[in-house]
This record gives structure tokens, C-alpha cells and sequence, in this order.
């Protein structure tokens, strides 16, 4: 039995989060095309943490002090550095124990902007259903918010978050326009999601880069059944 | 024959608006409800002029220098004006041969944000064909600009935005997700478009202050052949 509902919001861009109360709400920070893919791959596949950071610089210094260093700019991994943004840069024998810095175009930013939530939970297809267990339990507002692609938005983010929405809807109530969309496209792009996806202007970028493998597994449901957290600076396990 | 198409995007917010490049644009600004649907129809009544303002002070001086003032705040008219954002606030009588200065939750300051385009048209349901005959004879390329709700989005600008790049398909190519969400959107209000725009929250807040009039007005298909321009500071019809 439900005794009521929360409510859940979706902030469809980082640049609109102002909009939105966090310091009363969770967060759930979602960049299918692919951080947060990436960083749930690297945690399930044995890192100790994920760092994420604004500037090559500052990963750099993270990179030169014992840390994995990830660094991607316009979809491609950055020359100098350990790793890119593709979820196969982190295989289990390269990152077991390690500790990772990671910078990207959009979602090592957008994390940043959720620093005043209440807890900030890392969420991709990956590992959907884990986090959409863990959110029943939550009693908080909740903001799903969209990492989008340089400030705009993204049609794979909103999919996540639409069938987020739907998943919760007996836990939390949809509010704001934002959430109608998202729950309106979900349904929208059944049965054949990864036909439907092919819109998206992102992953038309990644597929131009070659990187069909990539778009096709960041679009995987469950693979694996963590729920990472934002922990101070760093995404962890917990009590892991 | 169409000899090449120009791009469209969609801007869903005025928050999101320095990721276009407006310089070399024209573009549509829409707050349906209600403050382009309360120019548009001004003006077809009209009135010489609408200025939009940002301040309740700046409305004021304009006021107290001839102007008929129109101020909107969270719904409502403001206490001491002329008008507030009711289309019904501005008929041929009241507004005939007058200037307007007016100043609204988010319609007149999204405008201000749009002055580098090379050109600002006002679109609402009330003059669409106007203003969609009027960009068929448009090379540059053109950002439909959605006005929102307190920097967040609105469906039923969106929906404008979908109905708008149906009708100029020929004409102009969509880019970007933003454009691809508010096509599909207008696909999935068909053919009770009244009805699915309850769910929009600027909807329903105005059916909790009483002004089911407004929004059933506000959704009418052309009711008037105009297409206002932003000239200077001030909303007119050319050439009249």
C-alpha cells in the first residue's frame, strides 16, 4: 500500500535547473549518450569511484596523482588522456580498484549544477530497474534531471525519463509539462525504441563517429543492478 | 518549386535561447497563453502599438505618458493598470488608435531576449496561417521561440511550434531534437487538440482562476490575417 504519492519533476536541460527546488528533492542525473552510461559500466565493472570534473586541466592533475583519467570534447576521447566517453574504455582489468576522473561535454557539468540536492543517484538504461527499486523507498520530491547536449536538450534523456515516470507512477505523481512530454514520448516511441531513437541528433553524431556499438549498448536495459550516488565529490557504491 | 530548404529549430525556453544563433535568424516568438495571442489581437483591433516592457515601473511610466498600460503578474492583473494579459482586456473600443505598453510573466521579457534575429515575428493560433504564408517567402533560417512559463517550457507553445513546422514542411528542414519532440507532440494531440492541452499546467492554472474563456479563445485557429513585427522597441503590423 502506497499512503500517498511524492512528487516527480523533469528538468529537461541543466540551464533550466534553477527552475527547480533541489535542496528538498533527490536527483536522479541522466546523459544516456554517455556518461552516466559509462560511469554505472565503470563502477559495475570493479572502479573504486568516479570523479567527475569541469576541465581537462583538472583532470589532468586528477590523472597525474594515481586516477584513471577520462576526457572526451564533441563525442571524441581527448588526446593524452586514459580513456574517452565510450562505455568500452572501461573494462573490468582496466579499472578494477581504480579510482577514475572523468570530464565530458555535458554530464560531468549538469552533476555539478545537482551538488544541493538532498542525494543524487546516477541513472542510465544499465541499470533502470535498480534505480527505479531504489527510488520506491525514497519519500522525497524527486527531479529527474536531463543532461542533454551543450545547454539543449536530448530526445534519448527524455525517453529515460519517460519511462521513468511511468515505471514510478504508482510512488510518485508527474508534475509540470515537462514530465507530460517525457511520459508522451515514452509512449510514443513503443514498440521499437532504438528505431525511434535514430531522431536524436545525438546519436546521429555518434553514429557518423562510428560509434553504433556504443549508441546500441547505452541503450541495453539492465545489465547490471547498482545504484551509484553522488558522495561529496565522487560517485560511489554505497557501502560497497 | 522549393529550390533549397532553410533550417528551423525550436527554442523551448527563453533560458535556452544562447544556444541558437539568432544573429543570422529570424524568429517566431509564441506565449499562446497568453501574451502573443493578447498582442495579436490588440493589434487586429486596432491598437497602433504593443511595447512590451520588463518592469511593472517602466509599464507604469509608459502609462502615465499616454499609453494604455497592460500589466500581468502570476495570472492576474496587476492593481492600477489599464489592462492585464485577457485577450477580452483589449477590444476595438478600448484600444482603437492607442499605444500599449504591457509587461507579463514571461511573453514580454522572452521578447527582449530576441532582438539580435534579423527579424521578430509574433505568432499565436489566432494569426497562424498569416504568419505561416508570411515565412514561406523567408531564405533565413528561422527559431521558433516558445516563451515557457517562469523560464521552464509550456506545451501548448509547443504544440504551436509542432503545428507550425507541419505546415511549413516544404519550406524549412527541422533541426534538432527540440523541433523532432514538438512535431511528435502535435501528431499526438490529434485530433482533440482542446482536450490534450488540459494537461498543460499553464492550462490548468488558469482554469483555477476562472479564465476558461481565455484559454478557449487562445486555441482558435486564425481569427485574424495579420502578422505584428517587432520595429524598434515596439510590436506593429508593417505597412499600416
Amino acid at each position: 500500500m502506497i499512503a500517498g504519492k511524492s512528487n516527480v519533476s523533469v528538468c529537461l536541460s541543466p540551464m533550466l535547473s534553477e527552475n527547480y527546488s533541489l535542496t528538498d528533492s533527490k536527483a536522479v542525473i541522466i546523459d544516456i549518450l554517455r556518461a552516466t552510461s559509462c560511469w554505472v559500466t565503470a563502477l559495475a565493472n570493479g572502479a573504486v569511484s568516479v570523479h567527475p570534473v569541469s576541465t581537462l586541466d583538472e583532470c589532468q592533475n586528477f590523472m597525474d596523482s594515481g586516477y584513471i583519467g577520462a576526457a572526451e570534447r564533441q563525442g571524441k576521447q581527448v588526446e593524452g588522456f586514459d580513456a574517452g566517453n565510450s562505455p568500452f574504455d572501461f573494462p573490468a582489468k582496466k579499472v578494477i580498484g581504480k579510482k577514475i576522473a572523468a570530464t565530458t561535454t555535458n554530464g560531468s557539468r549538469a552533476i555539478r549544477g545537482l551538488m544541493p540536492a538532498k542525494e543524487v543517484i546516477v541513472g542510465s538504461f544499465l541499470n533502470f530497474s535498480a534505480v527505479a527499486r531504489y527510488l520506491e523507498n525514497i519519500e522525497n520530491k524527486l527531479v529527474l534531471t536531463c543532461s542533454g547536449w551543450e545547454g539543449g536538450i536530448s530526445l534519448e534523456d527524455m525517453i529515460f525519463a519517460g519511462a521513468m515516470l511511468e515505471r514510478l507512477e504508482r510512488y510518485y505523481m508527474p508534475s509540470g509539462d515537462a514530465a507530460v512530454i517525457c511520459l508522451e514520448l515514452w509512449k510514443s516511441a513503443q514498440p521499437d525504441i532504438r528505431t525511434w531513437l535514430r531522431r536524436s541528433s545525438h546519436v546521429q553524431r555518434l553514429l557518423k563517429l562510428g560509434l553504433e556499438k556504443d549508441v546500441d549498448y547505452c541503450f541495453t536495459m539492465d545489465l547490471f543492478n547498482i545504484v551509484p550516488v553522488l558522495a561529496g565529490d565522487e560517485i560511489v557504491i554505497p557501502n560497497k
